[in-house]
This record gives structure tokens, sequence and C-alpha cells, in this order.
């Protein structure tokens, strides 16, 4: 994709838009982000997930409020079955174990190697001990396609040193922290990285865009992260050939459903509900305008 | 119960109605409904439920709404002291693995075998493998007392093969194409076979009981199947000898819980709420007209 | 802490409060608990929990809402790198494994051990099993800060006898029928023993604070006793050297939203939702007033 290339053009329906200039805002994105959903309601992937205790249900309804067909299937002795048939592949750390992470590798392997199916790796607390950081920098060899996580995580993960103090699976850095730390794991990695925070940071190792939707209170609701991730698999699962673009798209949406959740919500478990609520409901008129993707760099 | 017999005649209170003729809508289904439900709130009976991680926390809650008693006990170390003093025992093989299955196995063996409780079983996409798919068939040997899927699920362990393209625990088929295969696998079985769907049929190999009640948004809730199953236990604790007349209403009474949470709801998350809300307030006023249970073969 | 003292003056802001004497209602606890909200929400304190599948996702969701900051990390492999770092354990025996206890162990031993960190025992359901009773009997050796639980395991626990008939985590008893038993427990094991029910008790083995707090349909709602304990964790983290009076504000203030969450509800459901909602929303006007902890004995 040429950077420089001209953004003034209408982008054909169905194509994807050139990345804006930096700091030029795209309304071409909204556009394409739309139609993304559109193929995603009437192709219903199905993502399998190998995750956390804690976020196994809202991931499940997120998946199912954007159209996407969950999987929370993750015994060893299912994924030579299994996940050749998947559209999409998530794996979150959170809560590992020695039995998960055989797992996790087992999936992982079959999704990008045997079946050519793109899956995400969710580094959660990736901190927390040296068994999850092994067992990341361990996964971070089969390949994924997109890596998201916090500041914290992504800083961590790029230096492959645990970060002392940190605070389970929440960030102690800003996302523009984790700036050039995200550049520096995707060109190592191969993987698009996605860094979440106030603003969120997606880059390909070379160009960074930047998404402003959401809202600050999805901090106080556990799994908004996870389930944003499994978003991200849904959605490239259906766009294999620009997952960039594909990252960006999922990370607005779940922002601008945030957003219109925040609408009616009177404290996090309300925007929980509304949330999930406005994601199914999504429609053009209410979700084009808002979506706010631009590159930054 | 002999299908011929008169319908028209009004059921003394507290009798199970006799099956309405093919066709015909038997409002004595309503009540005998509601005094189910208020035998359940005030036996509360204990339900086991050995299920996957996604579900657990939606089908407790049901039960407890329901005004039964959950217990999500599971491990092979407590199965020889807790089960025998359950009501009722749900089993689930959503998220299965090797440990689960041995408990899963030692739980029913005890309950069918050692306690005389009844069972259910819910074979959540069952041809996601074949370690599950012979899961599933191995305990279809202990004797479960109802088994309830989706026609995929029916249709699949019916005939003990997966159905390729599957797409984990969502239908691809129809309820009513899993006719045939659920008189089938009741006939083998000995169990009652319970599909769900837009209309959900109930079976004991013989004659077929149809429930026209519930919402379409409920398939775009995580674990609304599981739930349903685990309320289905509850029934069948404090009904022994009517098992089938018991599911029809355990799947009815949910249904109509999802009518009135859909009143209120703007999208899954809020019908979720309150579905379970409204299952925790029905009364025979709102409940005795809306069930909707029928003979058809 | 001397019970006889003088409790009409006023506390100065920020030293914990005399107990009142008995039957007193003091609100300088209102006070005090309002401040030790406020420090919750500054120092946002890591509670790691080690808990059952169903509720993990209540459990972290309750913390965030009162300002801490959950992580549900669990594996015996990283038990040694993560829990050094974490202000309180919560340990909760509800869907008990051989696994999860040995993890259970090593975390407790490093928490009250090495790391000089309290920890809260919560022996969900201990009458279910002898494997569970003896688990939790081993986990009382680790000296727990606080124990908290029904009448029903109360009583079991101080006795290390299982009660038969138990209904899983329900109690069969009323919490004042635990009073002597919480009593011995705690002199026996040296922990803080709290009793929850329609009014909960709270004792250090010689003096008993009663919190009346709550409302009855929380019974109606999966893993509220689980949640209130990460809660009384999150509590003792910040205010480690007045535990019994921590427990009690805990206790009290998650039963004030519970009772602001009434008001709004229309079942459990929605309880829930508003429950976390209002707790996150506590200010000094809508907490002080409703915080109702005396001396009883």
């Amino acid at each position: 994709m040429d950077p420089e290339s001209d953004t003034t053009a209408t982008a054909p329906a169905g194509k994807v838009p050139q990345l804006p200039l930096p700091h030029q805002l795209d309304h071409q994105w909204g556009l394409w982000g739309w139609e993304l959903l559109q193929k995603l309601r009437s192709r219903a992937p199905l993502v399998q997930c190998i995750t956390n205790f804690v976020s196994m249900d809202l991931m499940a309804n997120v998946l199912l409020a954007a159209g996407a067909c969950p999987a929370m299937i993750w015994s060893l002795r299912e994924i030579s079955d299994f996940t050749p048939g998947v559209g999409a592949l998530c794996i979150n750390v959170g809560t590992l174990s020695e039995d998960g992470l055989s797992s996790m590798r087992a999936a992982a392997a079959v999704a990008a190697e045997a079946a050519g199916r793109p899956w995400v790796l969710d580094p959660a607390a990736v901190s927390a001990s040296d068994f999850r950081m092994e067992g990341c920098i361990g996964l971070l060899e089969l390949r994924p396609a997109v890596i998201r996580g916090n500041a914290s995580e992504i800083l961590a993960l790029a230096s492959a040193r645990r970060i002392k103090n940190s605070k389970g699976a929440d960030s102690t850095h800003k996302s523009s922290d984790a700036f050039e730390a995200a550049k520096s794991l995707s060109q190592s990695s191969g993987a698009i990285v996605a860094v979440s925070g106030a603003v969120d940071f997606i880059t390909d190792g070379r160009i960074v865009v930047a998404v402003q939707n959401g809202v600050a209170m999805l901090q106080k609701i556990t799994a908004t992260g996870c389930a944003v991730t499994a978003l991200i698999a849904a959605f490239i699962a259906i766009e294999q050939s620009n997952i960039l673009e594909a990252t960006a798209c999922a990370l607005s949406i779940f922002g601008v459903a945030a957003e219109l959740g925040m609408e009616k919500a009177t404290g996090p478990a309300s925007l929980r509900m509304h949330l999930i609520d406005s994601l199914h409901g999504l429609n053009e008129h209410l979700l084009v305008p808002k979506m706010c993707i631009m590159r930054v760099y």
C-alpha cells in the first residue's frame, strides 16, 4: 500500500480505502468498515477462542452480537479435528495453565500452518510471570496475524522482559508510550500489532494508524480488551488480505458501540449491556460518521 | 399415557393433563406448567451442573431465578460424596476435557444407578471432534433421562456421525429436520429427546410434542441452550414420573420468560437480563395463557 | 481496641472509630467506611483471586467497580512470580479441583509467609465432600486473615464436620445460628470470621459486630457471596491494621450498593447490574447515612 497515494478520490465501494495521509481523517474508512461489518453478519465466521475463564461469557456474546459464531473449544484432544474448520483463532493467556498452553500451541500451529487461517494473540498480563512471558514468546514463533495488548503488555513483550509492579491485566502506561515498541514487535514477529488505550495504535512495523473511539469506562468492565481481540479475529477471518485495516475497523466499531452504549449507561454494568445491544443494532447511519481512524505516522 | 384419551375433560389440579390430540392446543398444559413451577419454587431442588465454562454464570442464574438451587461442583474427588444428594444432574460437553469427561461419567453413573436421580445430557457441539462424539456416545450408555440439543446435534448424535462444516454450538439445520432422528435416538437410548429450535420438539420415540415459545434473538445470547437444559434438569428433579411433560414445560416456561423479556429488550444483552427477571417474576396470569404446547404426532 | 471506650466523641477523620457499645449505632462508621472506599479508589490494590469458574466475571467486575484491580491468575507455575506483588489474595473453593487446591495452598503460603499480604478464605459449599472439607482445613493452617461464609459453611468448618443435606453454596441456617461457631472458629484459626446472612456477623473471637445492609434478592444472584469476599480482600489490602473493621465496611458497602440497586431493579439480573453501577457511583452523600454497622456483643 502506497502511503503517498491520493486519498481525496472516492474509494469504490468494497475496495480498501487508501490509508489517509498522517493526521487526515478519511471518511472512506467508515464506509469500508460498515461494509466489512455487513460481510461479517452475512458470513458469520466461526471463531475459536482459547481464552481465560473470566472473559468467555463477554467474548462469546460480543462475537454473537457482531454476527460471528463463537466456539470456546480448547481441549488438546479436539484441535486436530476442529481447528482446521474455523475462520480464525483467538488466543488469550489471561488464566494460563500448562494444559491451556499446550492447546494454544497446537491450535496456533494448525491454524497458521496446516489450515492457513489467521490467528490473534492477546498477551494478557504477560508480565505476570516468567512462565507466561515464555509461553507468549513461544507463541510468537507460530506467527500470529495480529497481536493486541495494552501499552504495558506490548512494551514487555517487545523487549521480552517482564515489567515489575505490573497490575495484572491493567496497563500502567499510555498507549503512545508503546509506539516504538509496537513497531519493533511488528517487525520482529511479522504480525500487525495493536496497542489499546485511550487512543488505539495499529502498526505493520512501518506505518501507524490511530483509532479514536471508545470510552474511558471500558476499563471498569472486565474482559473488554479480551472481547475486542476476539472481534479482531472475526474481522480478519473475512478480510485476510487487509489485516491492518480490518484490525483498525474492529477496534473502531467496538469503540463506537461503547460510545453509543455510554449514552444510555449509568455505570460499568449497564455500559456492558448497552455496548452489546448497540453492537448488535449498528446500522450505517449510526456507525459511519462515528468511526474515527487516521494515519498518524 | 394413552394418546387417544379424551382431552376435553378438565384435568384435576395436580394431575398431568392428557396429551392433546395432534394440532390441538390444550390449555390444561398452562395450568399444569404453572403448578410445576410453584412446586419447583417451594422445593428448590439441588441441581448439579457439570458444564462448560461459558455457560456457568447464565445457567446458575437461570436456575436461581426459576427457584432451583444450582451447584457447579465437578471434581472427580467430590462426585461420590456430593452427587447422591442432588435432585438432578445436568451434563454439558461444551468445553469438554479429559478430566471433565471422567467426572461426567462418574457423576452420571452415580446419579442413574446408585442414587436413582434423573440426569440430562446436552451434547453441545457434538460434531466438533471424534473425542467429543465418542464421549457423548459413552455417556448415552449411562441412561440419561433427557437429551436436549439443536437439530444439528441431534442429527449427528442419532447417527453417531459427525456433521462436517458444523458451526460449533450453532445449528445449521431446522429443528423439524431432526424429527425422525430424535425419535430414533429416543428409541435407542431410552431417553426423552428434545430438539430446540424456532419450534422445539420433544419425543419419547413414539409421540412428538411441540413447544412454540421463545424468540429468535435467543440465538444471539451465548449459553441459552445450556441454560434451558439445566432448567429441564430442575423440572424433572421434581416430576420424575412425567419426564416428557416436565421437559416440555421447562422449554415452554423458558420461552415465555424470553417472550416477556423481549417486550423490554433493545438487544441480546438486555434480553438476557429481562429474561432472567421475567423468569423470576412469573405468575399464573403472565404464564398460563402464553404457554404453547401441543402434540403434533 | 477497648470496647468500653467512649463512643460519643467525634472520631478524627482517618482514625478508626471506636467500636460502639452493643446495640448502639455509631455514625462514625459511615464516615470511616467512606474514607476507606476513597483510599481503595486512589490506591487501586491488586487483588489476586483463585476462585471458582462461576464467580470470576462478577468478582472481577465488583472489584473494578469498587476501584480495585482484579487478577484471576491461578496456575501453580505463576504463584512464585506473581503473588508476592499482590495487595491481597482471595481464595474460594467453589469449583475445587486437585490442581486448584495445590495453587491455593502455594499462593496462601506465599501471601501469608513470604510476602506478608493478607488473604481471605471463602469455604464455599464446604460440606459438599470430604475432599473439600479437608482442603479447607488444610488452608486454615496457612493463616487466613479473614474467613467469610454463610451460616452453614461456618458451622461446618468450625466443627470440621460436613453438614448433611446441604444445598451446595446455599445456607440452610440463619447467620445467628453460627454465632458461637464463628467465635470458636476465629479463636482456633486466628482469623476474623464473617458470617453472611440477612444480618452479617463479624467476630475476632471476642467481640461481635453486626452489619445490617443488603437485600434478600442477593440470594437469587449467583456468586454474590464470592464477590463480597473479594471485596473484603480489597479492603484489607489497604487497611491491614484494622481487619475486623475493614471487613465490616466491605460487607456494609456491598450491601448499600445492593440497596441502591434494588431501587431500580425488577428482578435478580437487573439487580446485579444496578448493584455494580451503584457500587461504582457511590458518593459520601449516598453511602454514609445508609451504612449500618453496630457492635452486638
